[in-house]
C-alpha cells in the first residue's frame, strides 16, 4: 500500500501541501451507482473548516471540492473519484524564518532530516489541511452507510483540557455550537475557557469521542486486519493525534473481568466495555473510539529551538492557528471511522457474502 | 495485504489455531546474510511462554520452533522465512459445552456470525497462542536492528489493576520476575495482589509500556504510513488491547502547549512528550509506547450468555487461564515495536538511501 | 504485497527451497464452509508430480500435503489455511560444483549477486518446485469455482518443439497420457519426439494453452487490476515462462480490425478473439490463456560458463531433469488461473454484490 | 493495492475519463530531491500525444499537465506528486448512439454489465487517454534511472501488420518519424501501408518492443515479484495488449536448450535469449520486452452488436480513431518499462542496501 493511501477495498490516496496549488484525493474501489455532489461533500468539509469560528484557525478556504472523475450523471461508476480543491487562501507572507528553523512539537525537524528538503509553508505535506480529503471521501461513506444499512456514524468533543464535556449526552446539541459539544450547559464555559486560553496565547489538548451506530455483526478479519486494529491505526495517522481506546480502554487497566466481560442475554448484551468489537470483530453493538489530541504546538510565547545549522534560537509562531486542534478533529474522526466501517463491510462481503446474508444474530 | 499478514516492506504473515496441529508464521522481506538460531528464537519464546510461572497460563508448549526455509548454512537468504511449532499440548477435552455457548468478551460470538463456522477449541485462530509467532519475528528483527544500529527495545508491565508497578524504574530488574516489572520493590506486592486475584477467581487488566533506543530520525512516512500509525495498528492487533498512547498519549488532553511541546537545545530535546515521533516520523528520541490489555475474559466465576440457539446459560470457564494476560504481552508488545521499526528502517532506505547516509543530525 | 504472496483478496503466501525442509504455503481470505481433504489436494499434486512418467524429472516427492491450519471439521473457517509438503527425497549428493559455479540459463548467477547467498542445492528457491503450493492452492480455487459457479478450468500441452499437438482438440484426451495432449493421434508422435530429445540430451520449449469456461461478465478491474494483467503476471511468475497471450494473442499483430473485433448478436458473440476479456473485464466467453515456456537450462550436454570468482568453468548438469518442463507445467497453469479468477470474484462481490445480483446479460 | 495503483515502492494511481473534466495520477515514494518541470513532463507527453501526425487520432489535447503537489523550488520532496490534466477537447457531440450500443471489441459491454453504469463518451475510464499519465509518471522514473545509473529505457515499432520494421535497428532514426520505426529504409514504406489502410477504413494491429540498457543484475525478487512478471503485469495493463513476451518469448517454444541458455564467459554473457531476467531477477545485460497490440477496434466499416436491451444493430463507430494505436503505444511501454525497473531498484535498495554496494559483477 503507498503510505499516502489508506483502506483494504475502500482506498483514499491524499495528495498535497498545505500552500502547494491544491490538494486531493482519489478513492477507489468505491460501489457503482451511489448518487453524489460536490455540494453534499461541501457541507461536511464546511463542519471541518478553518475560519468556521473565531476559536479555530482563521484561514478561510472556499473548500470548493471539485469532482474531477468517478461519476457520471451525478452517480458513482465505480471508477476512481478523484476529488480537489485548490488552495486559494494560501498567503504569500515571508517564511524565510519557518525555513530556517525546526518549530517544537512540529514535523519541521522530521521531515528535514528525513527527505533533506521540505516545503516549510504552513507545514507543507504535514499540515492539518491534507484531513480535509479524509473529510471529503469520508462523506461519501457515511452516505453509503446510512442508505446501505443505516449505520450512523456520530462525534464529539469529550474533553478540552480539564473540563469534561460530555457528562451529560444530548446527541441533538452537538452541532449547535461551532465545538460539538453534546452537553447544552457546557458551551457556557466552554467558551469562557477558549476566551482565557486565547488570550494566554497557549493551547490546550482534547478528547474527542465517536461511535457508529447500527454496525453488523461480523465485521473485521484476523488478525492484523482487525476492525479495531485498522480504527487505530486510522485514528493515530491525523495530526497531532497521541491515543486511540475502543470501548473502556486504559479504564480496563484498573477493571476486573467480572466487569469488563460484556454478558449477553437473550435481549443482547447487558453493557458495552468492548466498545463494538471483540476478537477484532463488530459485535452488532456501537462501535465506540476515543481520540487524544495533543495541544497545538504553534503558540506565540516564544520556545526554544535550533536552526537548520544547530544553533540555538528562540521561536514566536505568529499566524493563523487554532488553540485546541482537537475541536475540529470531531469530523476527521467521524470520516476515518465511517471510512474503515465502510471498507470492512465491503472486505467481509467478499468473503462472506453480502451481510444481509449472514446467520442470524441476537440483538445488539 | 492479506488480513493475516503485516507490515510494509517486512512483512509477517501468521497461520495457525489454538488447538489445530500447528502454528506459524511466513516472514518475508527479511535482509540477507544475518545468523538466526532455532535457540535463538526459542530464547525469545519462552520469555512469553505459557506456564512460566505460576500466574500464568499452565499450558506447557514446548515451543521447539521450526526454521522451515529462508536460511542456508545458518544465514537468511533473502528469501521468505518459514517458521512453526506444533501443538502437541493441545488436550482432547470435551468442547462441547464451549461449542454451544458465546463465553462473554470473547470472539466466540463474532467468529460464529461472521463466519457461520469456528474452531471453538481454545479460541481457535482468535487465541492468544498466534502471538507466539509474532514474538518469534520480533526476534529476528530485535537482532537485526540491534546489529545494524545498536537499536534496543524495552518493554516492561507498567500497572496491573490500581498497580503502578514502575514508579522506580530499573531495566535491569525487568527480567528478574516473571511479572516483568522494573521495581525490585514492587515484585513483593505484585505476588501478594496476584495470589489475591487467583483466589478470588477474578481477572485484572494491565498496562504495558515500552520504548526503542537508538533509533535514527527519520523513520516513518506521512501520512498512512505514520511510525505512530503503524505502531497504533500493531498494538491494537494484539489479544486483549484496548488503547495505545504514544509518548504523553492521553495525559496530552490536559497538558497545555507550552508544556507538551518539547523544546530543542543544541544539546536534543529537552523532552519527550512526543514518544520519538513528529509528523508521523522518528525524532531520534527514545520512541515510547503504552499499551493498555483488559482483563481475561476467561473466569470460573460464573457469567451470563447465550447459547447458539440463543437460549440464556450460565457459563463458567474451566480450565488453564492467566489471571492477567497483559503481563505475558510484555515481549509480544516489544516484538511488535522491533517489527515496525525495522519496516520503516527498510522502507526509508527504499527511499532515501541508507539512514548513515543521511544529513547530520543534533544529539537525540 | 509482499514479494513471496499473490493475490488481492485470495492471497497465496508460499515458501521453502528445493532441498530444505519443506515448501508450503499460507492462503489467506478463503471464504468459510468449503469442505476440503487433503487427499484431493494431493490428486492435484499427481498430475503435477515429478516423477510421474519417464519424460519428467525422476525425482520421488511423496507429495504428502499437510493441511495445518484454516479447517475445522473438514471445512474451511476463513481463517488463513496453511499446507505443507516436506522434503524428503532432498539427495545429499554433493553439491561443491554447483556452489561454485553459475548455471548458463539458471538463477544462479542473479541470486547470487542479488543476495550474497543462496542456498544452491536444487536451485533453492527458484526451483520449480515452489509451484507444487501453487497447485495445491490452487485446487481449493477449483473447487470452489465449480461449487459456486459450475466455471471450469482446463489446460493443455499445445505444442512441443515444432510439433503442434492440439489441432484436433478433444478435451477427454487430455488426461489419458502424461503429455496433457488433447489429440489423440499425437500421443504416438510425441512419445517418439520425447525419446530422442531424450538420448541427444537435449531439451526443447512448449507451449501451454488453458481455458475457464463459465466465468461470468464482469470479473476484472481497471486500469492495473485487469483480469487479463492480473493473468499475465500470474502465468509470467512460473518459472521458465517466456511469454504470455490472451486470445489471439501476438496473433493479432497482423489481424485487420474487422477480423479481430468480436461481433456481437443476440445469441452471444461470434467469435472469441479477445480471450474473453474486454477492457480487462471479463465478457462470459471462455477465458483464453497461451503460455511459452523454454527449454530446460539443467542439460548433460556440456556447456560454457564462470565460476563463482569469475574464470571461465565447462559445466554440465547431471541429475534429474526434466526435458521439456513445459508438460508438467500443464497443471500449474490452469491452478494460476483459477487462482486469479476466483480473486476476482471476490474482488467483484466487495465491490458490486454477488455475480448473481448483476444485471441480465446476453448469451456468453 | 488500489486496482487503480501499480507499483511496490514507487507507485502510480491514476484516475480519470476521457470525456470527463480530468485525468491525473499520484505519484508516491519518488525519492526527494530530483529536480523536475512540468515542461520535462509535456515533452514525453508529446511523444504520445494524439494529433501528433495524421495518423494517429485526431484529438488534440493541449496536454498541459500540471504539477499539483509533492515539488518544492523544482524538486521532489518524497511526498505524492500529483499530475493533472484538463479535458479541453472533449468535444461535446451526441453520444445518444454509443450509450446505448456495445461496440465490438470495447469495454463498453464489460463495464456495462460489471458496474450497471458507464461513462460512455470516448470509452470513459477505459479510453487509452488515461496512458498519458503513464508517460509523464514514466518521465519521472526514466530521468531519475538516467540520473542515478545511466539506465536508458528505448521502445520502438517492431512490426505493423505484416510488415516488419526493425529488420535493421537504427536507434537514432526512432525519433525521426511518427512511427517510432527505427529503420529508415521503411519509413517510406510504412507511409504507403497507412494510406491504403486508413483508405480502406480498417485497422492493423503492431508490435511494439523496448529494452532498457544498464540495468544492474539483482534487480526483481522471487517469486510473485519477479522482474518480468511485474513486466508483464504492466504492459498487459496497457489498452488493446493481447501479449507480453520477455526475451525470446514465444520463440523458446521451439528452441532446443543448447540453442536458448545464454552461456557465460568472463567477458560476459554470450547471447541474450533470456531478455535479461533469470529467476525473475535481472543478469545486468539488456532487459527486452515485445508487446502485441491488436487493432483498433472502432471502425467505421459496420460490424454487428446488440444494443443495451439486447436487440440486433449494425454500428459504425465515427470520430477520431488511430488506425493503428500500436504506433503510439511505444512511449507507454517505455514509461511502464522504467516504471516497472525503478520500483525494483527501490525494492533492492530496501531489502539488500544499494545496488553500488553489491558484490561485483562479470561484465553484462
Amino acid at each position: 500500500m503507498p503510505p499516502n493511501s489508506f483502506g483494504h477495498l475502500l482506498t483514499i490516496t491524499t495528495f498535497g501541501e498545505s500552500h502547494g496549488p491544491a490538494i486531493g484525493c482519489v478513492i477507489d474501489g468505491f460501489p457503482p451507482g451511489m448518487e453524489i455532489t460536490a455540494e453534499e461533500i461541501r457541507t461536511e468539509l464546511m463542519r471541518r473548516a478553518t475560519g468556521q469560528s473565531r476559536w479555530t484557525s482563521q484561514r478561510k478556504e472556499a473548500e470548493e471540492v471539485q469532482i474531477l472523475s468517478g461519476t457520471f450523471e451525478g452517480r458513482t461508476t465505480g471508477t476512481p473519484i478523484a476529488l480537489v480543491i485548490h488552495n486559494t487562501d494560501a498567503r504569500s507572507k515571508d517564511y524565510s524564518k519557518i525555513a530556517a528553523q525546526f518549530r517544537p512539537g512540529h514535523a519541521d525537524y522530521t521531515y528535514h532530516h528525513k527527505y533533506g528538503i521540505r516545503d516549510y509553508r504552513g507545514g507543507g505535506r504535514s499540515s492539518a489541511r491534507e484531513t480535509a480529503m479524509r473529510v471529503a471521501a469520508g462523506a461519501l461513506a457515511r452516505k453509503w452507510l446510512n442508505e446501505k444499512a443505516g449505520i450512523t456514524i456520530t462525534g464529539w468533543l469529550a474533553q478540552i483540557g480539564e473540563l469534561v464535556c460530555d457528562e451529560h449526552f444530548d446527541e441533538s446539541v452537538i452541532d449547535t455550537s461551532p465545538f460539538f459539544c453534546p452537553d447544552a450547559s457546557m458551551i457556557g464555559p466552554l467558551e469562557d475557557y477558549m476566551k482565557k486560553l486565547w488570550k494566554s496565547g497557549d493551547s490546550v489538548g482534547a478528547l474527542v469521542r465517536a461511535r457508529a451506530v447500527g454496525v453488523p455483526v461480523g465485521l473485521g478479519a484476523p488478525v492484523y486486519a482487525k476492525l479495531d486494529g485498522d480504527l487505530a491505526a486510522a485514528m493515530m495517522s491525523i495530526n497531532a493525534t497521541k491515543g486511540v481506546e475502543i470501548g473502556a480502554g486504559f479504564g480496563s487497566v484498573a477493571q476486573r473481568g467480572t466487569e469488563h466481560r460484556d454478558e449477553i442475554t437473550p435481549e443482547g448484551f447487558e453493557s458495552n466495555h468492548a466498545g463494538g468489537v471483540l476478537g477484532g470483530i463488530s459485535t452488532g453493538q456501537p462501535v465506540e473510539v476515543a481520540v487524544a489530541f495533543k495541544p497545538t504546538s504553534s503558540l506565540r510565547l516564544p520556545g526554544k529551538t535550533v536552526d537548520t545549522s544547530g544553533q540555538p534560537v528562540e521561536i514566536v509562531t505568529t499566524g493563523r492557528h487554532d488553540p485546541c486542534v482537537g475541536i475540529r478533529a470531531v469530523p476527521i474522526v467521524e470520516a476515518m471511522l465511517a471510512l474503515v466501517i465502510m471498507d470492512h463491510w465491503l472486505l467481509h462481503r467478499a468473503q462472506c457474502g453480502d451481510v444481509e446474508e449472514q446467520t442470524p444474530r441476537i440483538p445488539g
